[in-house]
C-alpha cells in the first residue's frame, strides 16, 4: 500500500510514513505455493543446517505440558543460565524475542525524533528500520572493502548521535573488526551514546585477533553486545536473542520490553542451548567445510566473493545479481538479494548441508553459463 | 533500580524515566523457590487449566523438526486461518507476540509525546505502559460500578487524542458493554483518533446484547479489534494475538511489526487452535461451572464481589487485600492482588479447575477466619 492511499498516515507518529518493513528471506513454503514446486532449498536466512542441539529438543519436549500457562516474564532461568555461561549477572542480561527485539529496545530508549544512530553501509536492516520507527535520524558511514571503516563512522559522532550499531561480524557482507582497533574506537566515543556490537555470529570465526566484546563490559558501561540463538545455536523458529550490558542500561531495556517477549518453549530451549557446547562444535564444523566447498566452488566459476567468517558466504556476479536469483528460485533454491543493501551485483548464500550446497554451485554454474 | 541511581536515563526517550514494567502474575517455579514449598496452584493470570486442545497440540508436534528455520515471516498460514476465521481479507490480520504486542503496535503507531491516550479507571495495565513507552499522555476516566462509563470517557476526548482503549470484558473487573451503548460511543468519536476494542476474553460472554466487534470493522473504519490466543484457547506459553482492523490500519500497524514477532510453533498452534471450536467450548463450560462455585464459596463467606463475565472474578475482601494476598502465598496459591489497578481491598481470581476452586475457597475460609 502506498502512503498516497492511507489517509491514517496524518494521524501517525513521526517516522511511521517513510517505514518499510524488513524483508525477510522467502520461506520454502511461499516459493512452493508460487512455482507449484516442491523439493526446494533455502540458503538465505543464515540458518544452521543441523537445527537445535539434542539438548534444546529435550527441553522442549518437557515444557510440553504447560502450555496453557504465561511465560516466566522475568525469564528466571534463562537469565541464570546466560549469566552464568558469560560469569555476568542475572541483572546484566535483557532477554529479546530475536535479538531483533532487543535491538529495537535500545533504539526505543535512546532513539527519537532529533538523535541521531550510526552505523556502516552494507550493515544489518535491522538497524535503520529500528531508527526509522522511532522517528531518528540515521546517519551511514561509507564502508572499506565492504566492511567497516571506523576512522569514517568516527567521523559522522556527533552531540545527537546516541546509538552506534556495529555487528561483528557484519552481515550481509561477513566482514569483521579486529579487537584493537574496535576498542580504540569503543574508546574514543562520547559518554553521550551507546555502542551496541552485534555479535550474532561470533561462533563461527576463529580469527585470532577477533574480539569477543562481552569481556569489555566492565571497562566500557556504554557498551551493549547482543547475541542470538538463531544462528549456531540452530534456534532460528524460536525467537531467542540477549544483550549483555550494565545492569544500570539493562534496567532501561527492561523497561520497555514486553514481559512475556520470549515464549516458554523458547526460553526452555534456549537455556539448554547455551550449555550445549558440543552442538555448536558440530555446527561450526560443518559450517568451515562447507564453507570451503562453496568458495572453492565459486573459484572454479570464476565468480568473486567477499571474504567471510560468517556462516554465509556472499557471492559477486559481476552483473545484476536479480535475474540469477530469480533463475535460481525456478530451480528450488532460495538465497538472498541483497540489493536492499547497496550490493545488487552480489548474492548472500548460506552455507547449507554439503548436498545443498553442491546443488547450489550446480545450478549457478548452469545459469551463469546461459545468461 | 531507581532513576537517581540510573545515570543513562539522561540519555534516553522521553517516557522511559517514568516507565514502570507490567508486574506479571508470579510464576509457581519463583514462589516455590522462595518459600521452599511444592505443590503451588496459580489462579492469578487469566490462564486456562485445560491447556490447549489436541489440535493445537497436534500441530506443535508437526512442527517440531524445523526448529533451525526463521519463522513465515508473513505468517501465511495463519493468517489466512484468522482470516477465514472471521470472514475478513487475511490484509485485515496483524498478528503479534501476544495481543500485548498488537497493542504496543498501536501505540508505537498512533502515540507520541504530544498526543493523548484514553482509558477508563481499572482498565488493563498495558494501556497506560503502552501510552507511557511512547512519552504520550494517558487520560484515565472515572469508572461507574468498576466498569466503563462512555460518558465520562467521550468528555475527555479532544483533539489531541489518538487512541481510545476499551477491555470488553474489561480485566481486571470482569465487567462488560452491551452493543448499543458501545457502537453509539464508537460512532460519536472524531476520525482523528482510533480505537480499540480488546476482546481477549470474548468467548467467555454468554449473555445474549454482548456485542462481537469485528461485526463492525467495515462500517468503522478507526476501529481495532484484538483477540489472543491466550485465554479459551489455552495458549498462553506460547504468545499469540492479533489485531483485526481496515487493512490501511494494518499496514500501519505491521510497518512497526517485528517480522518473525510470533514464533513458528505459536503460529502453528494458533492456526490450528483457532477453528478448534469443541476445545474452547469445553473450556467456556468448565469456567461456567468454576465461576459458579467461586461466586457461591465467596457468597458463603460473606464477601463481595464484582460481578464478572470473564475466566476471572475479582472478590472484595472489604479492607486491605495485601495481607490476605500474603497469607494464600504461603498456602501455595498465587492469585492476583490488583493494587496497582486502584484496587487494593480486592483480589483477582482465575478461574481453575474444580479441585484447585475448592482449595482457594477453603484457604480463604481459614484466613478471612482469623485475620
Amino acid at each position: 500500500m502506498t502512503n498516497q492511499e492511507n489517509p491514517f498516515l496524518a494521524l501517525a507518529a513521526p517516522g511511521i510514513a517513510g517505514l518499510t518493513p524488513y524483508v525477510p528471506g522467502k520461506p520454502v513454503s511461499e516459493l512452493e505455493r508460487e512455482l507449484g514446486i516442491s523439493g526446494t532449498i533455502k540458503l538465505a536466512s543464515n540458518e544452521n543446517p543441523l537445527g537445535p542441539g539434542h539438548r534444546a529438543r529435550e527441553a522442549i519436549a518437557a515444557a510440553l505440558p504447560e502450555l496453557g500457562l504465561y511465560p516466566d516474564g522475568a525469564a528466571f532461568e534463562l537469565r541464570r543460565a546466560i549469566a552464568d555461561h558469560h560469569r555476568v549477572s542475572p541483572m546484566a542480561v535483557t532477554i529479546g524475542n530475536g535479538s531483533n527485539d532487543v535491538l529495537d529496545m535500545v533504539a526505543r530508549v535512546f532513539l527519537q525524533p532529533g538523535t541521531e544512530s550510526l552505523f556502516s553501509a552494507h550493515a544489518f536492516a535491522v538497524y535503520p528500520i529500528a531508527t526509522q520507527a522511532v522517528g531518528a535520524t540515521a546517519r551511514i558511514a561509507p564502508a572499506r572493502d565492504y566492511g567497516h571503516d571506523l576512522a569514517a563512522m568516527a567521523a559522522l559522532v556527533n552531540e545527537h548521535t546516541r546509538v552506534v550499531w556495529i555487528a561483528n561480524p557484519n552481515n550481509p557482507t561477513g566482514t569483521w573488526l579486529a579487537a584493537d582497533p574496535l576498542r580504540t574506537f569503543i574508546e574514543g566515543l562520547p559518554k553521550t551514546c551507546v555502542v551496541v556490537i552485534d555479535e550474532a555470529y561470533t561462533e563461527y570465526v576463529s580469527e585470532p585477533d577477533f574480539p569477543d566484546a562481552t569481556q569489555w563490559l566492565d571497562a566500557h558501561p556504554h557498551l551493549i553486545v547482543t547475541r542470538t540463538f538463531s544462528k549456531a545455536h540452530g534456534l532460528a523458529a524460536l525467537r531467542v536473542g540477549y544483550a549483555l550490558s550494565d545492569p544500570r542500561l539493562a534496567d532501561l531495556l527492561n523497561r520497555v520490553r514486553h514481559p512475556f517477549n520470549v515464549n516458554s518453549l523458547a526460553q526452555a530451549a534456549a537455556a539448554a542451548a547455551i550449555g550445549d557446547c558440543e552442538h555448536v562444535r558440530a555446527s561450526v564444523e560443518l559450517n568451515r567445510a562447507g564453507m570451503r566447498q562453496l568458495t572453492a566452488g565459486f573459484e572454479r566459476l570464476g565468480l568473486g566473493y567477499i571474504p567471510s567468517v560468517g556462516n554465509f558466504v556472499t557471492v559477486d556476479l559481476g552483473r545484476t545479481a536479480a535475474p540469477i536469483n530469480e533463475a535460481l528460485l525456478r530451480r528450488g533454491i532460495i538465497v538472498r538479494p541483497i540489493a536492499n543493501y547497496g550490493l545488487p551485483n552480489h548474492l548472500r548464500i548460506s552455507i547449507g548441508l554439503e548436498a545443498d550446497n553442491a546443488r547450489l554451485l550446480a545450478a549457478l554454474e548452469d545459469i551463469v553459463k546461459v545468461l
